[in-house]
C-alpha cells in the first residue's frame, strides 16, 4: 500500500528549523547516508514541499546562476504549494500550485504510481494535508539538539486518536528515528 | 555517577503541557507503571520544580481540603523555586526556594547522597540547569500526539557540542523513551 509520508529532521524540542529556516544545526549530526534517508528516497515517486522549503532547497542546494550551481536533486516531480510566484529550475519537473491540497494529492498518486508521496515540508502545509485526512506515515529522525524556538514540526494537535508509534530506533549518537501511522486516514 | 536528571514527558513537537498546562492528551497513551517511571523514581534521591510543576501536582494528585485529598505523592526532599507565596503540603518535605540554582542544587546533591537529582520540571527551570552547568542527563517519553502549542519542553539552544543520544526504545505504541547525555557538564 503506497503512502503519503512526512519524513523530515526535528530538533528534541520539536523544530525543523531556526526561525530564519536555517539547517546549519543539522549537518554536522551525521551524514544523511548514514540514515533511511537513502532507502526512503528510492521508494517516493512524487514529492509536495511549500514555499519556505522549495527557496530553502533553492538557495542551499540549487544555487540557480551561481558558480556552485547543481541540478535539481529530486528526479521525481515537486509539486510547490505558495499564493507567490517563484521560479522554477531547468530540467526539473517542478509544479507551481496554491489551494486545495485534495485534487493536488491526486495528481501525485497517480504521478508516483507504486511509490510513496512525501510531504517535505514546512509543518503548516503537512498540517493541510492531515487534516484534509491526506497523510499517512510520519518518520522523524529527531536530532539530538534543542533550538529553542524555530519552525514548527507540525502546527497541529493530533490526540484523539493519537499518532501510533511502529518503530523506534537510535542512529549512532545524533538521530533517534521515529515511525508513526496517522489513524483514521482514508487508507 | 549520581546525576541531576531532567525525566519528562513531551509531545512529538516538544510541548509538555497545553498552554493552561494540562495533562489531559497525556494519560489515555499509557500506564507510568509500564514505562521506565518505577525504576527511574528509585534511584531518585531529590526533586526541583517550577511553581507550575507544583500547583499542578496540588491540583491534579494532592488536593488538599477535598474529599478525594491524596498524601503528596514523593518521600524524597522536594525544592520548589518560585518568587511567589505558595503553600506546603502537610507530612510533606517541600522547600520554597528562589534565585540562583546553583547552592540549590548542593543541598540537593547533599540530600540526594547517593541517588540522583530529578528535575521534574517545567522547561524554564530546566533550561536555567542547563545555563549553569548542573544539567547531566535528558530522559523524555515522546507520546505519541502533537500539540501544536503548548508549555516547551526545554526553551532553550543546544546545538555545540549537542546532546548525546544513549538509548531509544519503543514503549508500545504510546511512547519512545529517548536518554540524552549532556555534554560538558561539570561531572
Amino acid at each position: 500500500m503506497m503512502k503519503t509520508q512526512y519524513y523530515t529532521a526535528s530538533s528534541l524540542d520539536g523544530f525543523i528549523a531556526t526561525e530564519d529556516h536555517s539547517l546549519d544545526w543539522l549537518f554536522p549530526l551525521g551524514a544523511l547516508a548514514d540514515t533511511g534517508h537513502p532507502q526512503f528516497i528510492a521508494g517516493v515517486g512524487a514529492l509536495a514541499m511549500g514555499a519556505s522549503t522549495y527557496e530553502w532547497m533553492l538557495a542551499h542546494a540549487v544555487k540557480p546562476g551561481r558558480s556552485d550551481a547543481a541540478p535539481w536533486p529530486c528526479t521525481q516531480p515537486a509539486w510547490v504549494f505558495t499564493h507567490r510566484t517563484l521560479p522554477g529550475v531547468p530540467g526539473a519537473d517542478i509544479r507551481i500550485v496554491q489551494g486545495d491540497e485534495r485534487p493536488v494529492h491526486d495528481v501525485m498518486c497517480a504521478a508516483a504510481g507504486t511509490c510513496n508521496r512525501w510531504l517535505v515540508g514546512g509543518g503548516e502545509l503537512v498540517g493541510q494535508f492531515h487534516d484534509a485526512g491526506l497523510l499517512d506515515e510520519i518518520i522523524v529522525q529527531v536530532a539530538s539538539v534543542t533550538l529553542g524556538r524555530g519552525q514548527p514540526l507540525l502546527p497541529c494537535r493530533i490526540t484523539a486518536p493519537p499518532l501510533k508509534l511502529t518503530a523506534a530506533r537510535a542512529i549512532g549518537s545524533g538521530f533517534a528515528e521515529l515511525r508513526y501511522d496517522v489513524p483514521g486516514c482514508g487508507a
